[in-house]
């Protein structure tokens, strides 16, 4: 057993790699770009070189290294294989784990990018101390992962914790970019609270800061820090369908504690003003004492959560030989 | 580790108790009442008592058993604790896993009823070869247990799996027995079958047969059978109303396949005909390939559950000493 782990998370344009102690201190951070030409085949070899060149300029050898966690985009099952491939990757369906343990003689265990990040914050994170947790991703759009007695809940196809679209509004008249009418997403997101705040503001002339600038989610939590009854508007119907979305993921998992990150998530503590009284209004009561925390490792997440899918026992998926 | 097991079941007026081989066959099964006089105090000795009997009837020891797994109603955690008592057992809160295996000289196991059933449907049922299982029990009420990677979710406080109480209908106007209004078990239990039907029949004078004798859920799905076309009606949307929440849950924990079981499920395969497309309508893309299947173990799910849970390694909570 080393004394180090590498910690990775492989997105669209970078490539972010950590390098971590065993306690799951993070030592160094790094990026290298991801080359998807050629349907993305020279990633996972750069990404071991990039972590074979760290080992030689720190001086360690494989027996220092525990092993090698990835994070990437797409569902990951728990053998580490790429179930439906990797779209923004160029990457079809393959045995992630068992790929770079081939470029590498170190153990190699993967995961889907959110479901890494989830990992990330109860290993070291806003829901350290727990181990039933559901972790929330508010960005672009809604993204979930979900921790069940320490390890993550990867579901049949690697699809599990997709939260962002649980169906929760019978009258939504535009579609999600999933092709359905009316999931959470739509509302929740950075766009939905754009989406919302753009139906709010269409409904009459009441006078608003709103009206001016850019309509972005920030904008709206701006305007609703300084006051303006417009946003509060917007934010009671976020926090409305967040929190009811989360009380039925409650009633699914009965989890210890939501963590809130993403970009949303940056509006910070008043955030949580709204989603949790929502929540109350519909969880199932032996659900009801499930926490509410931000999000603290931001985008390093992913690869904390990497890290920690090799430093922690508990997690099984991979190539361990 | 012994040749046999025994499966106990804890209903409130009668015990069911199983006796089984290493392989899950059920040699033999009886009952005992269940005496609620006392906060119930004799119940977790008369079970002793019962299966000690046995034991001396087979001339079996402690050494040729691996114990005894026991369902109960309440929520009950991963280490056996009783988290919110029993009330319909006169129960308080304590560790049902540890009091047993103080009475017995045996392993002992504990889980929630509905947890052990879906138990019992993996090992032995119409969910056997999956490990990635929600059972749904469509009952008087409807209850749920989910398998993830072969063990129980029991969640943080005993309470996962509880899919009865997710949120699927804003307009509704009655209260759900939580106290909440537009759960999923108001529309999909036999309960729930009756209202759709009730406010169905009230608003027209269309011809059904539904309008003589008695109405309830069997009556509902006899009506169906026979053509008659307001029974489709009322199937239908039940069959919305279920497939939208199981789609929900499919979400949330990408099961392989959902076991249909309880009372209602008596109505056979023309019930899963309602619901599977308007699941397909609802499902997220990645978690539509899930199954759809019956419960095969009716009333004796938990007496095989409860049996598994000391017979199958995975599952790991209650006393072992």
């Amino acid at each position: 057993m080393g004394r180090y782990a590498f910690g990775v998370d492989i997105g669209g344009t970078t490539v972010k790699l950590g390098f971590f102690d065993e306690e799951g201190h993070l030592l160094e951070k790094w990026e290298i770009p991801t080359v998807t030409d050629g349907e993305g085949a020279a990633i996972l070899p750069d990404v071991a070189e990039s972590i074979q060149a760290k080992m030689r300029e720190k001086g360690i050898g494989s027996d220092d290294v525990a092993g090698v966690g990835v994070g990437a985009p797409g569902a990951i099952d728990s053998e580490g294989l790429l179930v439906g491939g990797a779209v923004n990757l160029g990457w079809g369906v393959f045995n992630v784990a068992k790929v770079l343990n081939g470029y590498l003689d170190l153990p190699v265990k993967a995961a889907n990018d959110a479901n890494a990040a989830a990992f990330g914050e109860m290993w070291q994170g806003g829901g350290k101390g727990y181990s039933n947790l559901v972790a929330v991703t508010l960005g672009t759009g809604v993204g979930g992962g979900i921790i069940v007695g320490g390890e993550i809940l990867t579901g049949a196809a690697g699809a599990g914790g997709e939260i962002g679209h649980i169906h929760i509004e019978d009258d939504e008249t535009e579609s999600c970019n999933c092709g359905h009418r009316g999931c959470l997403e739509q509302y929740a997101s950075a766009t939905g609270i754009v989406r919302l705040a753009r139906r709010r503001l269409a409904k009459d002339d009441k006078e608003s800061v709103l009206r001016q600038g850019e309509l972005t989610a920030k904008a709206v939590f701006d305007a609703l820090k300084a006051g303006d009854p417009v946003a509060e508007e917007i934010a009671e119907q976020f926090g409305e369908y967040l929190g009811k979305g989360l009380s039925v993921v409650a009633a699914v998992v009965n989890p210890e504690i939501f963590v809130i990150g993403g970009g949303v998530s940056k509006a910070g503590d008043i955030l949580l003003k709204y989603v949790e009284p929502a929540f109350q209004k519909y969880v199932f009561g032996p659900c009801k004492n499930a926490k509410f925390a931000l999000a603290t490792l931001g985008n390093d997440a992913g690869i904390y959560g990497a890290a920690g899918l090799v430093l922690n026992e508990r997690m099984g998926a991979g190539a361990d030989d």
